[in-house]
């Protein structure tokens, strides 16, 4: 029987709107893969008779309790006092969370003067298992307490986020008694509820390991999560899965374990040690943009030219004025031109470029949505129209950039462009 | 004495965490801006039993009981027959709304056949306020019950916070017998704590109009917001206060109900009839990005040229080789000579560059967050160091382009640079 937890946010803040919950989803992600069913998130403010009722309802309905926030220096943070009344403990003051405290605080600020109220984040409740707080002051804890546990995590998301996977995570894990590991396999090309239905069964029938899809800007990315004795046998389940998977949605699947189609571009060039520029017209700086946003693409990117204006186009990049003129800025041949111009220019080996409609208005009398896009290298080109679905300008931006992208990965890699 | 609120979310896919709870953050916000208290959100799973449960224990507390999600057409949505039963009401079949269902419908899908599924999204509760959706297929609604009132809204975003505007927003100012407006103030170059110390009792002591500050990367927003009795002496409270805020910040205040730095200066440009381009080095295309995520910014923007490596900085831009070899990329002359460049290649009136070490390693020596920026025009130019305080690569590229678009925004408007 698989346990049941809540999740209970501590903070005016959040009442406010002055931030989202977004403790609550990391937290029931992290669930959801060690198999933990989550049946209700609440906020509360810092008001300490809402805390309390708050939870001693959670406890009453689930056997984990997971707050967070309010365990910083001030009187507003009142969580520690409140959960521990709600489980029936007295707090006491941890020595050792008090020096790790003072350590932080004069790493930080070695002029500094603590003041008191800082230790008050010593004060954990008694009998706790007290949770290292590795990215800022506040020490968690989990009370355990027969068949109930309340965890008490702190509520800035890079702390919280520490705190879960240092201690929180281990001790759940622990507790299942299993292990768990997951590989998260990349599509790009086709859509979420395409890869649904070519997937049939595996995602509504997936238990062991689990797949999970989830849908971002043109991209597929599915989770492949697996419970074992251990992370070697999770990890063979996980490979079988992704096998399966790669076996159906074919070269969509760009790759396994990475962050983006950027870094999977970058890697195999770096790897093969060629170097790419590019020629943006639509996109205006954004596929660069998100190249640049890898640490050491200085390695294979050249630079780009951002040609907004048809005498950049013809100048800079070279784009022969005819071509513009017979063929239009929106075209494929103007695209080819760019790609060609930016190989020369830069001296890269390979070279993409852009150029399209992002909207709002129509241009050239086409559409929003119509995009050309082409890439060169020493020897040859390919040049395509790609597709966009989204209608907006930012959606048809981030599209274009990555329809460009896969045409590298593609070519690459030898396959179909 | 001032209504309270709940917003209760309905959706497994929260409780999953496949999205944030963005909506109770919208709603909160707004509800703060009318002057309505929220105590409390929860979130639960598409569970009849549960959403009653919740419901009531809302209705027992709030005066407003307000709900997102769980209003489309598959059988898992419930939210209307389990808030109607919890306000003892029965549902019937709107005939207006299904004719707008089906228009909706068919304006997407021209081809397509709408299931009878679609049309259970007309069934509402008898006696509600109906709230048309503007953005997608399900209604809204609103329950009066007493003093107790329920609102309904659909889950999507985009939907939700189209309905709050159109309906539920002037409905809830009416009921408060007053008018609500609000000024949004720009600063940018100091950071939140600083503003609010400069504020001094102005943030805490305002109550009509209210001062809220938003920090969001480098940059403060300052929301004042005015309830009267109409929107001219709303906005005449509002006016003054911007007022009295920006003789404190001076032209530290870069706008006022504009969204970014990048919109001002292009709009500023534009009215000047001025052009605009850009050579990048360590922002990679992000401050292109930037400006060309604005619809019409080609009125303005001519290009930019992402010079990621030094011959592209010597062929492309005309930087002078040696002025590299004596004083480094990541130098003010450097930076200098780029817009210079820039300046030449797409003659613009104005040019903008920059140079230095977004990270994580150091180049030539010189420390993560070493920025120069330079602006050039026919007959003068401005080199500067940029300080920046992220010592993330997000945070040092986002940061040195908006110090850019700060430059250029002081240039055009006779400030000191």
């Amino acid at each position: 029987m698989s346990k049941t937890a809540e999740i209970l946010a501590i903070g005016t803040e959040l009442l406010l709107g002055n931030i989202a919950n977004t403790d609550a989803q990391y937290i029931s992600q992290q669930l959801s893969e060690l198999g933990i069913n989550v049946y209700c998130h609440s906020v509360v403010g810092d008001n300490p008779e809402r805390v309390t009722q708050a939870a001693e309802l959670a406890r009453s309905r689930a056997d984990i309790v997971i707050t967070t926030g309010g365990l910083g220096p001030t009187t507003d943070d009142l969580t520690k006092e409140n959960i521990a009344r709600a489980f029936g403990r007295k707090l006491y003051f941890d020595e050792r969370s008090a020096d790790r405290i003072k350590e932080w605080f004069y790493s930080k600020r070695p002029n500094g003067k603590m003041t008191e109220n800082n230790l008050r984040q010593a004060m954990l409740p008694e009998g706790c298992i007290v949770l290292d707080n590795n990215a800022g002051t506040a020490p968690g804890c989990i009370i355990e307490d027969g068949e109930k546990i309340a965890i008490m995590l702190p509520g800035p998301p890079a702390e919280c986020r520490a705190m879960w996977e240092s201690g929180v995570r281990p001790y759940l894990e622990k507790l299942s008694d299993c292990v768990i590991v997951s590989r998260n396999v990349r599509v790009y090309g086709i859509g979420e509820s395409s890869v649904e239905t070519r997937l049939g069964n595996i995602i509504p029938e997936s238990k062991n390991p689990t797949v999970a899809p989830y849908a971002k800007e043109g991209e597929v990315m599915l989770r492949v999560t697996a419970r074992s004795d251990s992370a070697e046998e999770g990890y063979a389940a996980c490979d079988k899965m992704v096998d399966k998977i790669k076996s159906i949605l074919g070269d969509n699947v760009y790759a396994v374990d990475k962050d983006s189609l950027e870094q999977t571009v970058l890697e195999i060039m770096k790897e093969k040690g060629l170097t790419l520029s590019a020629a943006e017209s639509c996109t205006g700086g954004l596929l660069s943009k998100r190249i640049t946003d890898i640490p050491g693409s200085s390695a294979v990117f050249k630079g780009s030219v951002v040609s907004y204006c048809n005498e950049a186009k013809a100048e800079i990049l070279g784009v022969d004025p005819s071509v513009i003129e017979k063929f239009g800025v929106i075209s494929s041949e103007t695209a080819l031109e760019m790609a060609q111009g930016a190989l020369e220019r830069f001296g890269s080996d390979i070279a993409v470029a852009v150029t399209g409609v992002a909207g709002p208005d129509r241009q050239e009398d086409k559409e929003v949505g119509t995009i050309y896009g082409a890439i060169a290298w020493q020897g040859g080109s390919i040049v395509k129209k790609i597709e966009t679905y989204y209608r907006n300008r930012t959606g048809i931006r981030n599209m274009a950039a990555s329809a460009l992208l896969d045409m590298v990965r593609r070519h690459l890699t030898n396959l179909p462009v």
